[in-house]
């Protein structure tokens, strides 16, 4: 650990980094749009292959357009440790989503060039394409296809909004690579990454030890009552539609808090029929989210949610449809990945605490196929996806010192 | 009141006027359209005019298109007893709203005749014109610039959604009357109704003896929270303006629970921002519609609602924004009129019990100028402005014939 500790980061080069990326497709705002295979993607791409070449990397592209730059290890036969993130922004994105995981990983092998420090291990730096999910959805589709969790023929077929498809603008913009993807071997990996949340700067803390991601599980709701007079309705012979939905909004919270702090609820979504003033609502649809780090207790929840709605709608004689549209799965990355962090922050001395992360990222596809772990650093006011997303210079070159350190004890594991 | 008593009123015939004036504007689904001072709300005053003609009354037009059919009394200086109601519906309306009111009244002149008696004051039968808003805004026109509460150039200048006039289709269809509106003498006013919810059904009462109309205080609100992102953002950090707002529609049903029986309070628009399923709601819209046949309740109850708004908004820093739109005050008819109503229908045995109107009315607007009072008869699930509005013949009969009686007694008191 004492070579590790040695190493240092060139957090000004870093920043200059990210501040050079953020020129393409800049918003007046200060933020970035960079949509993923559009000609301002290409352009990023280009200018990381640029970088990482310049840095001695070689460049593999596979057929999902995932870029993989590798700096060579010590024993070619070994499997790389690999990091990285994505490029692709949201229409209104920040600087830091994505771009601080790929350019982290950048820095750390510009820092063990400086050092000359060779790894058993190849050291990978890996752009996912179109993460974000902004033009082509679903999210995370290029990690997903590496791991089997998307079809690739599917993926190439997504359009656009201007039905443009994936596929085609993936060899339009010159990256669709003779890799079959899913067949570059990882070793390990890890993703560095804003928190994306409020908790690590409210509680003055630099880096999230990421211990895995949450399980959610989305719902929509129908509550249907009868729709009648405002004015001559008395209380107690209504069947109002929106105050059940209201009152299942505060349960839902309740839920959440029944289970807390791990637990998160939502009512994102509502739509209240006939949406008139002097009319007791016959109908509501709402959404709802639920979200937790352990699979039970997701299912608690769930099953928590179908009480409330007995609970509120029966005595009142109100009916009820709820159907869930999605779950997924909590994810819970590699013990040993999230102890390499855990060790090079506490070797930093770095003021940390453990996390999980609440929104979906690469890492948690790559958990399925590799020992995976990600480094979490705080953001203003925890936002993204917002062109006034923003972090600091020494909290991003400390989670990159913290990729640096766990990379290279893994490497050389 | 043996001879009151004794004059019985043709409820088949009352029922067949009813049936016949729904035909004009009849819908596929058994309701009419008359919309106010369209050709089929000309056919349909056209009708009662010579049904009223064919009773023997003289008919009287003022400015703004009311009509007076008036039955001579025994002594021609005594202004006249009166009563009514409107014959134009809403777009899918019913075939009892407004037109009970005025048909009853007509039934009243009838049932006179064949008894062959005859009254001190004249008898009146009043058509209100545009009670229902639907196609000309504000609802009550006619009888609102009667009592002097809308100004009659305002009233003639308002224009339907193709920009037509009230003022032009009112001479188009010919009944742009010579009386100055609000110059006819009234000595006292009943108005029939349909009840327009569903008490009177559900206590199995066949007339309700209106005592007045409640008081109708409307609100816009905004709770302005964070928007925030719904997996990372934990439930002690979030500014969820939807939760806040839900909370308070519970508080706005237990405002109106806490003033019961006669307190009601709806919660009927509603608009959640930005209204996506994993983002927490960062703003809500929503109106809030408080009754009460006391002003010092409704009062109340606004102050209930406004500490309601502190006490949800403030210990979790969400701001709130209220403004009261509109406030109607109670009205309360008058004594003798109502005790005339409760007199005829204790000596007709008929189950009755007393009630506040939770609806607007002409004879809301009439009670400002005249002596007033209101009879209800149930409706099907309290079911109005619906073309399934439905009442019973018997239920129709008999409050005519509490009509009958009270303005008998009035006509000759």
């Amino acid at each position: 650990m004492a070579s590790a500790r040695a190493l240092d980061i060139n957090g000004e080069r870093l920043w200059d980094s990210l501040m050079e990326m953020a020129k393409i497709g800049a918003t007046a705002k200060g933020g970035s749009c960079r949509l993923a295979l559009s000609d301002l993607d290409r352009d990023g791409r280009d200018l990381f292959c640029q970088w990482a070449r310049d840095a001695g990397c070689t460049i593999t592209i596979d057929s999902m357009g995932n870029i993989f730059a590798r700096r060579p290890g010590r024993n070619p036969d070994r499997a790389p440790v690999a990091t990285g993130s994505h490029l692709d922004t949201q229409p209104t994105g920040g600087k830091f989503d994505g771009v601080y995981g790929v350019l982290a990983g950048l820095e750390v092998v510009r820092s063990l060039n400086d050092a000359k420090r060779e790894t058993e291990a190849p050291i990978e730096v890996v752009v996912w394409t179109n993460e974000e999910g902004a033009r082509f959805a679903p999210s995370m589709i290029g990690s997903g296809v590496f791991v089997g969790a998307f079809d690739q023929a599917t993926a190439y077929a997504t359009q656009d909004l201007d039905g443009l498809t994936l596929g085609d603008e993936l060899a339009r913009i010159g990256y669709q690579g003779q890799e079959v993807c899913g067949q570059h071997p990882v070793a390990a990996f890890f993703e560095a990454h804003i928190e994306q949340g409020p908790i690590l700067e409210a509680e003055d803390r630099v880096i999230g030890v990421v211990e895995g991601g949450q399980g959610m599980n989305w719902y929509d709701v129908i509550v249907t009552g009868a729709e009648s007079h405002a004015g001559t309705t008395p209380m107690n012979r209504r069947q109002d539609a929106y105050l059940a939905a209201a009152r299942l909004a505060v349960a839902i919270a309740g839920i959440a808090a029944a289970n807390g702090p791990h637990a998160v609820a939502t009512v994102g979504q509502v739509r209240v029929f006939p949406n008139s003033r002097n009319t007791v609502p016959g109908r509501v649809e709402f959404s709802v989210d639920l979200r937790h780090p352990n699979a039970d207790v997701l299912a608690a929840m769930e099953q928590a949610l179908f009480t409330a709605l007995d609970e509120v709608c029966d005595p009142v004689g109100l009916a009820h449809a709820v159907k869930r549209l999605s779950a997924e799965a909590p994810i819970r990355f590699d013990r040993d990945c999230v102890d390499a962090i855990k060790r090079a922050t506490e070797d930093l001395q770095l003021p940390h605490r453990a996390m999980v992360s609440g929104a979906g990222h690469d890492a948690c596809f790559i958990a399925g196929v590799a020992p995976t772990g990600m480094i979490f650093v705080p953001c203003a006011d925890g936002i993204s996806h917002n062109e006034g997303e923003s972090a600091t210079p020494e909290d991003l070159t400390a989670g990159a010192k913290v990729l640096l350190a766990a990379m290279i004890e893994r490497a050389n594991a």
